[in-house]
């Protein structure tokens, strides 16, 4: 096995880069992970619902670090109209993001009924713009509806988009399931899917017990993760790099006991892996023998789909970590094992892996 | 509806209470809850192994609380043997708690395999001690054996061990899906199941991200929930409180960051209900309108399949709660709202239910 990899300019189809001190902190992280591509979440307090506020944000991120390619999403809304839309891909906007309400971070201004968006849809269809679905249903108990099959229930829902908007590019974000799987490869072309590196690794063996490995949607069982890794291994051009990293700070990764002793707080969701993101999908396509896919996993079939060609002069280049000699003093560390969070001003994040080993770093 | 309820010495056949100041701390809150007999699981460091180590605990816990009816059931491991059964059954320890390895806390020396514990079973049988089933098996990923399900793929064992010991008296502890209590349902009469007050409220979706919400095994789905809840409606006799009542210390439930930042712990398993728990159960029970079998499920069904008959003079009288009037001050506050953590010694422990409204309470 080769002991070096370039790749084209890999692409994240799928960040949260969040708003002040945290996007302050979290921003130039993402280029640190190996990213030269980044496609940013409009879930931002408020959500990012025009075009003005998305070419907005742009700007910051743009400021915070020029180096990356970002490209945006507006968050769906009754604001959103097909104006709107026109006006949006006029200013380079990539896509629409679609939240069910309350299902995540920042989702109470999520939608309820698709039926109400389809001019909005049909707009995008004719701009060209591609409309990423967090494909989860709200939960309802009285119907048997839980985080853990709230991803089956969407599916219906896809495949009705899907079919009614043969033209509109679909991607069905961070799929965590086999359904969701067999379900995009069963659908025509203009559906695609992201998975992050974090499903790749955890099952809901990880996440119970460890609010850094909760997130939604949920990481589910065994098969699932293996029904995952198995499509990134076909390669199947479909299926493609959205990590989902998002940031929270430490302390809402903790359930705190308020003050009064009458409400403790439940864990925030989200999984943070930007800082260390390329080199873990290395590692981990590694683990499932897939790393001749990384290329296409992490660039190619992302960038196929969305119509974003790398940049030439923005390859990556990795090499497979070295392990400390068997002389190593106690003092010599391995520095592939993942430690610490990230600092910024009054804010600190913890990063997924830690304390695991990285078989591959970036060479810069 | 009845404003007050007298019941005849609630039971709660399964209980932790643990050990040092833990156990200092956690076992004057069981008869504070309400309860008169106490079912205490051997999942100490060092499991108790042995009738010498269970006759040591049970005589610490009368000095500790002499007012409660403390009931033991020794460790299933290598060291029982059919010898170590007929002395624990002359010494009064009515049962055998299996723990399958690693699915729980301080399972590490639980057992793999039931086919060599049959002479113990059989012993049992004879000496009519109870089996206490923790009825979940390890995960593993390869047969996408998880969490979720390690409870279902449980069942196979329940049914063979019913099938093989048909007058050993089992019990299914802390049932959490509609399989295992249809599973216990097609059984015979020498197969019981204790079900959680945790379980009656709880779904995976209150679990995920509130690590004072999870416990082994896994609260589940809705439809799981509400089997649970229907089949105590119904009232069958096979059914009754088993709390597993789990302290950990508040630390343990926090996912906390090690010093040189290369690990981050995963929190405890277990939800802490003692001190609250008969008004807690009265609520719940409430809550899905089957109030009327609140006697049955605390004490008259564990009662019978335990043949522990409730001593006379320890009733349990309950009041619905009062409300604050509407001309409350700000200071007055609804003292039925659950708050703060229970202190002890350098222990602190937090109670479930918090900010939540107990619509009963005992008179004392």
């Amino acid at each position: 096995m080769s002991e070096e990899i370039i790749l084209p300019a890999p692409a994240d189809f799928h960040v949260h880069v969040r708003q002040g001190k945290m996007c302050e902190l979290v921003t130039p992280q993402v280029a640190k992970g190996g990213v030269r591509t980044a496609y940013v979440m409009p879930n931002l307090v408020p959500p990012l619902t025009s075009t003005d506020a998305v070419i907005a944000y742009k700007a910051e991120l743009e400021r915070l670090d020029p180096s990356v390619q970002w490209l945006m999403t507006l968050y769906l809304h009754p604001e959103v109209t097909p104006e709107e839309i026109r006006k949006a891909s006029k200013a380079g906007i990539s896509g629409v993001k679609s939240y069910p309400r309350g299902v995540t971070t920042n989702s109470n201004s999520g939608i309820e009924d698709y039926g109400v968006y389809y001019p909005v849809f049909k707009a995008m269809e004719e701009e060209g713009m591609v409309l990423n679905l967090h494909g989860e249903v709200p939960s309802d108990a009285e119907k048997n509806i839980s985080i853990l099959n709230a991803e089956v229930h969407f599916l219906e829902h896809l495949k009705k988009l899907a079919g009614d908007f043969p033209n509109l590019r679909i991607v069905l974000e961070h799929a965590t399931t086999s359904n969701a799987v067999e379900t995009v490869l069963s659908l025509p072309s203009n559906v695609g899917c992201s998975i992050t590196a974090h499903h790749l690794s955890l099952t809901i063996d990880e996440v119970a017990g460890q609010p850094h490995h909760f997130c939604k949607p949920l990481a589910k069982e065994p098969k699932d993760r293996f029904a995952l890794q198995k499509v990134i291994k076909s390669g199947n051009p479909k299926f493609f790099l959205g990590s989902d990293s998002a940031p929270h700070p430490l302390s809402s990764k903790t359930p705190n006991l308020s003050q009064d002793e009458k409400n403790v707080s439940a864990c925030a969701a989200g999984v943070y892996t930007s800082p260390i993101l390329i080199p873990l999908v290395a590692t981990l396509l590694d683990s499932f023998d897939a790393l001749n896919n990384l290329q296409k996993f992490v660039s190619d079939n992302g960038r196929n789909f969305y119509k974003i060609p790398a940049e030439k002069g923005k390859e990556l280049k990795l090499r497979r970590t070295s392990k400390p000699t068997t002389t190593t003093t106690k003092d010599e560390e391995d520095k592939a094992i993942v430690k610490g969070t990230i600092k910024g001003e009054g804010v600190e994040v913890l990063p997924f892996w830690i304390g695991k080993r990285l078989e591959w770093e970036i060479v810069n």
